[in-house]
């Protein structure tokens, strides 16, 4: 490990424009990630104090304060008190391979999607409901409009070129991921996406798949493996995501992964992890499925890029799931899956066999709206509410006896940990606040033995944030699930 | 056998009615189909002569022989020389189950729609497009706008309830088949709903399956099940469809057939076909998939109900496989599944496990566009166009050396046959009209073995009648593939 001295501004290739869109911790974040991955900074070495760098770069201190906070999240930088924030020294230790995606990669914009995950429901708690009050724009009619006077086309299997490239220069700009439209297929959403990928690995090993999920996990993809006659296997996951040093060796064909936002317990997967990840799968030949459900709503700091960024372009091991379907509105059934070269070469037969099956209306529509940018704004419009809505939830669930709201940094929905849970107490607020939507923690945990670290209850609360409800009604959802808790948690 | 005699026109219960949408030979054919249902008209027995008929109704003799002639070519009736037109005797062997679909039957109107089953192609007589030019009317666009004002939707996974319910009453009033909505399950077109069967049988009966197909056949669905792991059987066709006496016991899960219009050979599976077929399944256990792609784009006769409306709505058989994907336009990639009660208890879960893939607004612009009325007029004017085309295609070829243009009553392909044909030949006719779109008749066979009765050639061409061409264009590629035929098949 180098010796620990505090790198002078001068060396580091760090400039903010506030001309851009991107904030400015988000800039500052970038350039040093950059930096870290160029080994302009190296593991364990000391980045500059904040204090300095604020003053240097002409911004307030808490803007750099920000952009280290995020880091640290990330796993680039670590804290420790008395040695000040460096390098993470562990990244030392882990294979080191220099990504374009990362190295070339813009100052993120925070403007994001939201790909919500659950069933619609009308109870007003209910998770996985985006708000789409706000939707019905002229943006959005627009397109409709003119995709509707294309009735004479048909989308190629693969999807129409022009939302394939809309695509990629979306995961681009709002997910540092830098790839040709060619690797983006377009997909009825993330089952459907992971059912293609499924279908072609299946036809390709001439066996049935063995299939690592998440534990606790959301159940929706693991219903789909089994679907396709998948052996699933829990894996155990802590507050930052998977934990993939236990990742086991030669068992696994797939992984099914949220690094950017577990779910549901919100960790966030570290860079070394990652890339533990990443080396795992290339020595074992096993399939990463990302998930990127939420990644870009997230309301405090900016996402990763994805884990497809950092893989390899031509024989890389990242499946990327993505959905707009839910991004606007859960009535749009429209996603991606973003697949390197040497996975194409299995999943563009198997396309072509089962059929592409979105309307290429819906298509024109997408292409169009994401052209537009109106999905940039009305994105940015949801985080802002769903960030309000989170507070909400913090405030009015604040100092209830025998609970705990979990820290989230983002997305739409909320864990509500019963400290002393237990299957019986848990059963009862369920039935309790029924009414008003809540999934029981419990339901999310696939195996009996795994389970998170000691510091998460397997017992608690999800509920959602999103659908269209008015403030008002919101409150008072919260307010009632308030009391209930207090008469059956607190004792 | 009942003693030969001509029933008295008195004791049949004929009528017809020039009020209604049906043509007049189709309501003579549909009174008699009951007839011959509820046994006032039974097997061997001969009916009333065609010119006592037509003077009794008050209708032109031909009125009657079209009627007849349809009821020949479905199996209900045979016409020997020397003993007149009688009801099919074999109709007597049969088990005869009485369904209420068939005896409540309505006149069928001969408003249809097509299902066309090939991939797009710019080339003028590629088969499988149909002609989209008259899509866009007012009643499209108002669908489109209303449904795109309804982006808080979430279509449940079965299908939006009032989409489910308009296809329901389509198949009632187009295909003879009475059903329940809740039988209706939406899909993203043909491949999708045989995929969601297939998922569904596969986890039910925990093995790899075994299809048996026509051959010749579509190539599509077959790729389909072979993508889920299935073992394929070929199975005999001939001139009226798939060969049902030669069908193997116990070995076959699902069998996939076009029993109203034979792809590509045109045959219309007689009625006695149908019940052994049914009989069969009933016997092995095994599942019939109806893939019911053109059926009413008939121009001469009208349709045959449905398969389906044959089976039992409890405890049946029959998956029918609808799309209105092609209906109208390629563009809409939406059709529909209708299955048996007993059948929807394994493929709703199924359905709910992999989502449901059509985009809510596509299904409330569908479910309006239907309800409009538009679909029928719309098919209507295409089944004109596509009854010219065909007559020109007869028109332009005739006379042409090698070759004979097998007859058609329907549908958007034609097929013509090389007489003295061989593998070099087709290859070479193909090669020099490849820029024109046809796909050779021999790539539809699956089998070495397996084939058409003699009367039927193994080498030849299927071209397209649909595609958006103008009339002069569709006449110039017909001109040059004559001239293309007369240079190479002509000796």
């Amino acid at each position: 490990m180098p010796e620990t001295h505090h790198r002078e501004f001068s060396e580091l290739p760090i400039t903010v424009d506030r001309e851009l869109d991107a904030p400015l911790p988000a800039q500052i974040a970038a350039a040093l990630r950059e930096a870290i991955d160029q080994h302009t900074l190296r593991p364990g070495e000391a980045v500059p104090a904040s204090r300095e760098l604020a003053r240097r770069l002409g911004v307030a201190r808490g803007v750099v304060v920000s952009a280290y906070e995020q880091l640290i999240a990330e796993g680039y930088l670590s804290a420790s008190h008395g040695r000040g924030t460096r390098v993470h020294p562990e990244l030392e230790g882990l294979e080191h391979s220099t990504h374009p995606q990362l190295t070339e990669q813009k100052p993120l914009s925070k403007t994001t999607v939201i790909a919500a995950h659950t069933p619609a429901g009308t109870r007003p708690l209910s998770p996985g409901l985006p708000d789409t009050s706000a939707v019905e724009t002229q943006a959005w009619r627009q397109a409709w409009r003119s995709a509707a006077s294309h009735a004479h086309l048909e989308a190629p299997e693969l999807g129409d070129p022009l939302l394939r490239s809309e695509i990629a220069e979306h995961l681009r700009r709002m997910r540092g991921t830098t790839r040709p439209a060619e690797d983006v297929i377009v997909t009825a959403g993330a089952r459907e996406g992971l059912s293609l990928l499924l279908s072609a690995l299946g036809t390709t090993r001439g066996r049935a798949l063995t299939v690592g999920v998440e534990d606790p996990g959301y159940p929706s993809l693991r219903k789909v493996a089994a679907r396709h006659g998948a052996h699933i296997v829990a894996l155990p996951v802590d507050a930052e995501g998977l934990v993939t040093e236990q990742l086991p060796s030669g068992l696994l064909d797939v992984v099914l992964v949220t690094p950017s936002h577990q779910y549901p317990l919100g960790g966030s997967l570290p860079l070394a992890r990652r890339r533990e990840l990443l080396d795992w799968a290339r020595r074992t030949g096993a399939v990463i499925v990302e998930d990127d459900y939420d990644s870009e709503l997230r309301h405090s700091g900016s996402p990763l890029p994805t884990l497809a960024a950092l893989d390899d372009r031509a024989s890389g091991s990242v499946a990327l799931l993505g959905t707009f379907s839910k991004t606007v509105s859960q009535a749009l059934s429209a996603g991606f899956l973003l697949v390197p070269e040497n996975l194409r070469r299995i999943v563009e037969p198997a396309r072509r066999d089962l059929g592409g099956p979105v309307s290429a209306v819906v298509q024109a529509a997408l292409a169009e709206y994401l052209a537009s940018g109106e999905l940039r704004r009305h994105t940015a419009r949801m985080r802002r509410r769903y960030a309000a809505r989170r507070e909400l939830v913090v405030e009015r669930l604040f100092g209830t006896p025998g609970i705990r709201v979990r820290p989230m940094s983002g997305g739409l929905h909320a864990v509500i940990e019963l400290l002393q849970g237990s299957a019986a107490l848990e059963s009862l607020v369920v039935t309790r606040s029924d009414h008003l939507g809540p999934i029981p923690l419990s339901a999310y945990w696939h195996g009996q033995g795994t389970g998170t670290g000691a510091e998460t209850s397997r017992y608690g609360l999800v509920i959602g944030t999103g659908g269209s409800l008015d403030e008002s009604q919101f409150d008072a959802a919260l307010r009632e699930l308030r009391e209930i808790l207090t008469r059956t948690a607190g004792f």
